[in-house]
């Protein structure tokens, strides 16, 4: 290895292990940090992250990557691909100015608090002027980039690499009026039953139940581990120390389970990656969009599925003797999988979901484009659920303000939700070629074909091909919403008869 | 405030921010992190250590600090307090070569593996080899000063500084002799009963007793949290979050009360100081005498002592009912304090304790002198237990190896936990020239009045003054065994009825 190649290594390995350590401290701070902790856990973020960005952007680092673009041209080896990532991840920071760094943390600070008011009061003014700032400071963060085909490229880059406005509204026009003409169908026949899964459930049992499965679906439990917290996610400080959290809701109890199942999709993928990546910017998943087509693969694709309840519901069952008493199978594999539109994107069922998805990211390019004003949002929202899903928000709370994301500044983020789900069941087309008897696999609850096909194809690979280079390595062609729309159709069209 | 001054603070603060997020990581390390983890996070912390060392030791750092010396010349003010803190420290750091102290930290991680091993088996000749490199790296690094009365002050000064050999020896001389004599008096009597603190008592109720009764001293739970891990210990991320952990040993089941409230008199000092110091060198407790002078005063003059248990023996009983049947409150606090000679410093009773720390000292001098062999330590060892003790190693696990300071390089250590002894006594003299009624308190349950008097003359002071003039300072005296002398005398005597 070259001598400027080992150097590079050093400064990148540093800037992973600064934000590993991040991680460690935001892991905490969601886990287990007294109250009394937050300012102090703040400040410390804050020092980690400003050393990360300088050394990210040290006039060192760039010379480095330029030399070794010559001596590793662009090509198939690990080092050219490491070196493709890193000079691009260099150039993105190095045209951010810190001034505008440090002005955006205290905007999405303040406007964070503000969003956490204006929900709890369910009141949109309260967070109004604090979202015209951050659409002030995005708009200005655009400029810092070449002119793209549409400026909100330049937002999808930063969560979706490589992936165009174009593209992503192209797949998603057809896609949406079949998703709302096939929840115009299911709401026309009758609903199924699934009163039984909002029964009063033993916490610590599902708990226990939802590790049984996911150490069944081949989550490393010497290299992760599961704890509570308010809301579910994954978090890797390593490849060999990848952990999920999870929430218990007394109103939706079979939450923890799901819930459990997605984040070990994300985390299987991460504790899947090459640990040769460790430390250089190849290391964790090729994108949001092909991470989330991991956690919704195991949550939906096999957690959802009739084959896997044939293998789990009896245990289900001997588990929770009174709450499932005279409940067949085929009943709680059609309850598990009810179709309703309503209000919360976070609770939507798969037919559903994909459209709360849609509507944010049309409001996104919107504000983007200076279309329409930031005060008129709420309104805008409530439309559009009524023209998508049929339903009104009684509030804003339960409209405009639900999610969490515009307060930090993520705009750009939202479409990856839908674009997981569609490329899941592109992946889930690819497998059955390889593997015919997945189902009976499924059903027998082996998992370890299925997840030896995704490491093999998908996760060993970190960062190493572009996420739309991936899918289209892996399975032959674009992201398409075909496959995902034919799963749609074939899963309720049996649940619901149509 | 002067810009040098903020500069300064800017850059401390980082610093104090690196180090309070590599204790985040190292807690997590002791408490949760899966195996797996291990790897990583020993690379994550050598680069946290490494961006702090080069932040202490910048030449920005020297110029900055020598120009506010002037500014700000020795005096009682807080911004000299911490410029010579800072400029003690930041001369102690330059004088270390960056590649000795890699060199040291691979040695040592090395060493702490040997030393596992050979504690294992019960094998001084796996670590031997390890403690010879060790001895000379410690010899090597006193060579980096400048010549101080005693080699081993150079030591001493990094664990409490100022501390001199000479007073050291001065201190425990009279002290041994003293100990040795009412170890003497009290094996020569009948020893008290104690079989019912070995019955089986349920953990989960031992803990959350010890977790009330640290509620009731002080410790402020929106400040903290206690947590399972191999070794009771305290850690501060701030002063708003610090953490103790615990543990559980069927076989001594009372050092989960015992060992809650020591960690907590570590943990109300780190709550009780001065906010203000908060990322400046002022922050946490004077030395690491005066802190052990804290967990000591809660665990064993106020934890161990009649009154306390006058209050919480009651509620113990009905806690446990079956263990403590027919046991009264007196049989009970003679069990809690039965004295023993034995072999494991960390079990050691309050009459023995400091016997098996002035062993260690004192092979520690005869190594940095030179006078002993490292092959020669364990028959050392195992000879002065029986002139101080009275008992025998039977093997080296039991003897030289059990502790595992010397693995890590912290030689120069021990004798703050005896000197902690000591000073404990004499804050107890203070108080109680202040409280008058203090034991009348404490069988009420109330420790306002003491925690508010530690905070007010101790904690509150963090670093601002150097530990010996601190102890002069509150008590009127310099650090003196006479105290705590009079305190085991006292206390033993009546007990044992000598």
């Amino acid at each position: 290895m070259s001598e400027k190649l080992v150097r590079l290594k050093e400064i990148l390995g540093e800037v992973s292990d600064l934000t590993h350590a991040a991680a460690v401290l935001e892991w905490d701070q969601n886990v287990g940090m007294p109250a009394g902790g937050a300012e102090a856990r703040g400040q410390q973020l804050s020092t980690l992250a400003k050393i990360a960005q300088e050394k990210s952007t040290s006039d060192e680092l760039g010379r480095l990557l330029e030399d070794l673009q010559k001596e590793y041209p662009e090509g198939e080896s690990e080092e050219s691909a490491m070196i493709r990532v890193a000079s691009r991840n260099y150039e993105k920071a190095r045209r951010v100015p810190a001034e505008f760094v440090a002005e955006r943390a205290l905007v999405t600070t303040q406007a964070f608090e503000a969003w956490v008011v204006a929900k709890k009061k369910s009141d949109f003014s309260v967070f109004h002027p604090h979202l015209e700032k951050i659409v002030e400071l995005v708009r200005r963060y655009i400029t810092f980039f070449p002119p793209a085909d549409h400026p909100y490229d330049v937002l999808l880059d930063d969560y979706e690499r490589g992936l165009k406005t174009a593209e992503v509204k192209s797949i998603f026009q057809d896609l949406r009026l079949k998703q709302v003409e096939l929840i115009r169908r299911i709401g026309s026949v009758g609903q199924v039953r699934d009163d039984f899964l909002h029964a009063k459930y033993n916490e610590q049992k599902l708990w226990k139940f939802g590790e049984r499965i996911i150490g069944k679906f081949g989550y490393d439990w010497n290299r992760g581990r599961q704890d509570q917290a308010p809301h579910p996610f994954e978090t890797s400080f390593s490849v060999n120390d990848v952990r999920i959290t999870n929430r218990f809701e007394a109103d939706h109890p079979m939450a923890t389970l799901f819930g459990a199942m997605h984040e070990a999709g994300h985390a299987m993928y991460e504790q899947g990656i090459n640990p040769s990546y460790e430390r250089t910017p190849l290391e964790g998943g090729a994108s949001l969009a092909v991470h989330e087509s991991q956690s919704r693969l195991w949550e939906n694709l096999v957690g959802r599925s009739m084959p896997f309840w044939e293998h789990f519901y009896p245990e289900l069952k001997k588990t929770f003797p009174a709450q499932l008493d005279g409940i067949t199978l085929k009943s709680f594999y059609k309850a598990i999988n009810k179709v309703e539109p309503s209000l919360i994107r976070v609770n939507a069922d798969e037919a559903t979901y994909n459209l709360h998805v849609m509507l944010r990211l049309e409001l996104e390019i919107s504000m983007v484009e200076g279309a329409v004003a930031v005060r008129d949002l709420p309104q805008m929202w409530n439309e559009k659920m009524r023209e998508y899903l049929g339903v009104i928000p009684p509030n804003d709370a339960k409209g405009v303000l639900q999610d969490v994301h515009w307060s930090g500044g993520s705009i750009g983020y939202f479409s990856t939700y839908a674009l997981g789900n569609l490329i899941s069941a592109q992946w889930a087309e690819a497998i059955r070629k390889d593997i015919r008897d997945l189902d009976d696999r499924i059903s027998k609850g082996k998992f370890d074909d299925l997840l030896g096909w995704l490491r093999g194809k998908i996760h060993v690979h970190g960062k190493r091909y572009e996420p739309q280079a991936l899918v289209q390595k892996v399975t032959g062609a674009k992201i398409d919403a075909g496959p995902f729309m034919s799963y749609l159709e074939d899963k309720f069209g049996g649940i619901y008869g149509l």
